[in-house]
């Protein structure tokens, strides 16, 4: 179970959790073809490129640790910025590693959101 | 003088740039009455708000030291969001404190940038 600096749950925080929980089962709904991620200075685009990106990722063997979620309105349109600050341990690691992460997501017609803007990194001296 | 870990600078790493030395001398100019900054948590909105908040912090007594900068266009019409990571060591601390800032900038029509989303935070553990 992840945990949260703050007590309780926003409204952003139901979101994130949703990105999360979409993210081990279904990611290529999360993504256009204009999506864009930046992984430790690794530039994609696009739903398939992102996704196997993503799919590569070592979550089986990472445990995460969220400790702050902050979100702001990002246009008139509905847009929403959401950043998130936490740690990853490896299970083969004894020491976890900080990380930040900034999604950028856009509503669509349905009534959902799709992820324009994905930047992670790993936050080390 | 600030170091980045990537050699050359690129177009955003110059907007980047100028943002911080346009901290440092007219800050309302930067910020909309829509802009919204949250920093550790603490949310604000509006040119003065935020930049009473900024103005209270000891720039003078801290070092900044970034060593990432991440960025990518945001939207159809120009945006942009930025991604910030690095340290800050305060004259008086012996140990620098990593941070993360993102930045979601949104052009004028005179040819500028507006900060629409600011949002800090330090990552410790």
């Amino acid at each position: 179970m992840k945990k949260t600096r703050e007590n309780g749950r926003t409204s952003w925080k139901g979101i994130l959790w949703n990105i999360i929980i979409i993210y081990l089962s279904s990611l290529a709904s999360l993504y256009h073809q204009s999506s864009m991620l930046t992984f430790e200075g690794q530039k994609l685009q696009g739903v398939h490129d992102i996704c196997s990106k993503i799919n590569q990722l070592p979550f089986d063997k990472c445990h995460h640790l969220i400790s702050t979620i902050d979100a702001q309105p990002a246009s008139l349109v509905g847009g929403i910025v959401v950043f998130v600050s936490g740690s990853l341990r490896l299970t083969c690691e004894e020491h976890p590693l900080r990380f930040s992460q900034m999604f950028h997501l856009i509503p669509t017609p349905q009534g959902s959101f799709y992820v324009q803007n994905d930047i992670f990194r790993l936050n080390y001296g």
